[in-house]
């Protein structure tokens, strides 16, 4: 499953045409009374000192986060827009939401007419910067809450009013919140914590190695604010955020001080103390302070005001406006990658092993659901929901199973051409053997996390339907074949995903694909393969991504494969520079449906591959189908791994 | 020939050990006098207002060019080192030169002890921020020549300095040519005018394309630096600068005005008064305003004064500091990329003609010499001096010749892993039946500019060799014969070319191409081939790049191939979302030596590429042979370009 945003490709343009979604039962959320009571609070003196006369509503939580929690939906309460990605403003006289092409018949449909749809991506269509200074009254206010716009956009934000003439405020009550009067509480999950058996490294192995780090920069403080981050450095999960093992937290972590902030009652539960040896640390060093969540703003100052001339304090350039302008510019040190962003990515030997493990089990759900479907689908009752549910229901039955890794994608015929479809009751397709059918899922695991994407035809697929697979799995096999430097980016490789779909005038308007988190988000940075990223790190031998182009047919069919692979060293006749090389190793082992491949367009080494693939799918996967007892999805496996000649 | 600013890798750190250059004739310049009169000038109240603590010199002159002429080298005059690369410092106490892994060895045999060598790129070398903040005493002034930092560099810079409590001062007199008593005088060449039957377009045309982007941007102004532009916009060359056929100007284009600045002298040829229409413009918008050179700061000031509040002014980001802070920030729309730029990276039907005859005649001669090297080899006086002189002879014989487009490579051997290598008496080594020998050379011919790298072997090459040599070349085709959807921008092309070397564990640290005008500078903005640049344009039809994979094995031998390939519409079976495909036609036309292929490592569709390729060039050379009467070169052609099977 891509990250979500890696589908807005403004090389492309307009997207519109082939993002829909059939959305016929949606209607649009009334918001007359809404938007007078915040244009009332944007007025009132308890909230703000001036009136503001516009309030920028982003989508994001505190954490910045890809996937938020039910209390953060403050854009969805306000203009009833529910798509993942999109900011409302509201003015005096108007209120405008921007979203992408994707969302472009969706957000028009879940919104009333008091609101603008600004179609981003057009060329028409003004940035929100142009279209505030094109109507907002000299020396405007423009205000934002300052937790959930992120420290480089608010600097952007600010340059472009205040070159205007105006000037971006924040606004510290969430004017939203004042308004919403049955938001959600904040969850509060119980805390998992996670042995070395799937770690590998205690958190306080974390500490350390992350202290060095700091130290060779000469950095004595760190702000810790993504969610998956401070999951990882302390070995806890939750469950605050769907598909998201995490929790809400931050940390700031001194050379000699361990401050965690997070709701005091989920540290009563006795494992979680003793996981974080919160009543008898083993070192000083290693003592944890705990803060209730909220404090970390005024701990943080403490922190500040208590440093000396010359010390640094990282913090990454995402974080929230609010954390980081109380970091004094002198000591602040904004970084696009933290160290434990980096230190996540390289997955250790254990969490390896522990990876593999999850995506076996993964790999016998998956067998059982296609074996489950060639009998079922003749009946002609299967449709895209009720296969997400035996998916579901399937994987439930794996040891350490916790929940999804994200909503699944099931797609039959024309609705697999909308990338991020998501089957709704109504839209749901029956799936038929004249039909392809695209499935995109994954899991959490104690053990792992999973992403993977198979393009099945359960009747005769047509010769255009095999051809176009065949380009697509061919820059599949490119990428998981590619040998390339150490030190080489991910985005260099994307063109190789590519070449075939190219030569015969086709592609793709995604990136080929994404980090994966151990038993965390299955988006994660900082390294993927994408035309569109150039900030990504190199990769590294031990970092996991995901290898999945795809081709899209407008209104007839998606393709896409797609499997986690593990970056490893590769064995070279030479070694230019003692540089060493590294390939890729898939972790998903699931078989590649023959009959969708055109043999006679792959190349004797792709063949191989695919050969190689189906043996190794075959082995470990039906060693553990065995072991499991699952004789039809065993005998399934073993037709569908038939070397091909 | 690459792209200077290539060469310089710091993903792959230390190039030091590789990119040496034989200077044992090499005497360190003395510059101790030199020295104490720069840093009295320092304080000499006759330049600046007050003392300044430390004195940068950069490689550049006002226009930001890639070559320079000998009047703008000032940072050579000062420490001696004359590599195309470096920026010197002086201060009261230190003098330090920094520069990267290509230059390491002959800068410091150049330079005298006076002089600290920073070699760049290394992980201990400070940036020359960091330096200067550490050995500068508190609020020291930093001063620059402000028409010879770019304003993009002047920015970084004194952001650094003044975060550390200095400041960064411009010195109008530059503080070298006060004490440089024999600096030769600024050039003023004799300019050469081309009619419609080399350009395509009038430079009356190309005003008025270009006012058509300036209203589509309501931009009413426009200042021009880049001495390409200048030259291209106006249909004019220069020789000011050896192998770059431009001269010395500046120009402001408004809506309804064209200010040339250029050295009067230069427009009392007829031919030029003519040309320009200086007597008699067709229509005033049309009439060029000429002023000497050095008054564009004055009247850029005055156009500044006259200026409406809104009104909008282009100037490049790369232009001089000096220039550009005279246009008012609330006036100023700094640009990465000039629409000249563009535009004339862009060539018309006439010029792509005009190019293909450049390479034909081109081509002639490297035949000749190739003919003539098989012969003379064997007698054993042919060294890499005398064959770059005899290529030079026989491209001077072709019609419109006006001069080389940059220094030839000419190395056998060990010589040919100096990627930068040129030539010296006491480099020059005799090419043999033994050693690979590589040559990268080029010409300006008033109808076009070439490039071209050929690696051949006039004995037996060792398995070795061909095998390097054969995935250089399936690198070569892998991006000659890419086909690609239009908006692909080239850094997406690099990779291709580097698979079969990665495959085997080798690589080169360079790009791949670069872009190169029409009897223009042979390397030109806005689009390459390179894993280094992202801020390339895409590529476009009608573009021109060279396509120059390579390998060097150090100390044994170099191989690179290199075409000027043009960008043309590709025929594909499909056409997604009706974007369009392109691909490469290559303009080079000169065989690629069979010896040198191991056959057995090319796909059937390279094999086919090959011939393809060695056909075109045996019947379009080989008619220009044949009308040249040039029969040695012929046969010669003849059996290099027999098929392979």
């Amino acid at each position: 499953m891509f990250l979500k945003a890696l589908y807005l490709d403004e090389r492309y343009g307009r997207l519109s045409d082939f993002l829909f979604l059939s959305t016929d039962a949606m209607s649009p959320k009334i918001t007359v009374e809404l938007l007078r009571q915040l244009r009332q609070a944007m007025k009132n003196s308890k909230y703000i000192t001036e009136p503001i006369q516009a309030y920028i509503i982003p989508s994001g939580d505190a954490h910045q986060s890809e996937y938020i929690a039910p209390c953060d939906c403050r854009r969805e309460f306000i203009c009833g827009f529910n798509g993942s990605a999109g900011t409302a403003i509201v003015t005096e006289q108007h209120a405008a939401l921007w979203t992408d092409g994707r969302y472009f018949l969706q957000a028009s449909q879940q919104m009333d007419n008091n609101w603008t749809l600004m179609k981003m991506g057009l060329k028409e269509t003004p940035s929100q910067e142009d279209w505030l200074v094109s109507i907002l009254p000299e020396n405007s206010k423009v205000g934002v809450d300052p937790w959930i716009i992120a420290a480089d956009q608010w600097k952007s934000m600010s340059k472009a009013l205040s070159s205007a003439g105006h000037s971006l405020v924040a606004v510290q009550d969430n004017l939203i919140d004042t308004i919403w009067e049955d938001r959600p509480a904040p969850p509060s999950t119980k805390l998992i914590t996670l042995g070395l058996k799937y770690t590998g490294l205690t958190w306080q192995d974390k500490v350390t190695a992350l202290r060095g780090k700091m130290a060779e920069r000469k950095i004595s403080w760190f702000v810790v604010t993504a969610l998956d981050e401070i999951a990882w450095l302390f070995n806890l999960r939750g469950s605050d955020i769907e598909y998201n093992p995490v929790f809400f937290a931050y940390a700031i972590i001194g050379i000699s001080n361990i401050k965690l902030f997070v709701d005091s009652k989920r540290l009563l539960d006795p494992a979680v103390q003793e996981h974080l040896e919160l009543d008898s640390p083993s070192k000083p060093e290693l003592t944890i302070q705990c803060f209730p969540y909220e404090s970390v703003y005024t701990e943080l100052q403490a922190v500040c005001a208590a440093l000396a001339p010359k010390e640094k304090m990282w913090i990454c350039d995402k974080a929230s406006c609010a954390l980081t302008q109380v970091i004094p510019k002198s000591h602040r040190s904004a970084i696009p990658y933290t160290p434990l962003c980096l230190a996540k990515a390289v997955k250790n030997p254990t969490e390896i092993q522990a990876m593999k493990m999850a995506h076996i089990k993964d790999a016998v759900a998956l067998c059982e659901l296609f074996a489950w479907l060639e009998k079922e689908i003749p009946k002609g009752m299967v449709t895209e929901i009720s296969v997400a549910d035996k998916a579901e229901e399937l994987r439930s039955q794996q040891r350490d199973f916790v929940g999804l890794s994200f909503p699944t994608i099931s797609s039959v015929g024309p609705n697999g051409a909308i990338i991020h479809y998501r089957p709704l009751p109504e839209t749901n397709r029956t799936l038929s053997l004249n039909e392809v059918y695209l499935i995109d899922s994954g899991a959490q695991y104690l053990d792992g996390t999973t992403d993977v994407t198979r393009t099945v035809h359960f009747g005769t697929p047509t010769d255009y339907e095999k051809e176009c697979f065949t380009y697509v799995l061919k820059g599949h096999i490119a990428v998981s074949a590619a040998v390339f430097p150490n030190g080489t980016k991910g985005h260099l490789l994307d063109s190789f995903a590519r070449a075939a779909l190219w030569d015969s005038g086709l592609d793709y308007l995604h990136g080929t694909g994404h980090g994966v988190g151990c038993f965390l988000n299955v988006h994660e940075g900082p390294c993927g393969i994408s035309y569109k990223t150039f900030a990504d790190e190199p990769l590294e031998a031990g970092m996991i991504v995901s290898d999945e182009p795809g081709y899209y047919e407008d209104g007839s069919f998606g393709i896409r494969i797609e499997n986690v692979v593990l970056v490893i060293p590769a064995k070279t006749k030479y070694n230019y520079r003692n540089r060493g090389s590294l390939t890729f190793e898939p972790l998903t082992l699931v078989p590649i449906q023959l009959k969708m491949i055109n043999t006679d367009l792959l190349t004797q080494k792709e063949r191989d591959w695919v050969n190689d693939y189906h043996k190794t799918c075959r082995e470990t996967i039906g060693a553990e189908l065995e072991r499991q007892g699952r004789k039809a999805a065993l005998d399934w496996l073993i037709r569908e791994t038939q070397p091909i000649v």
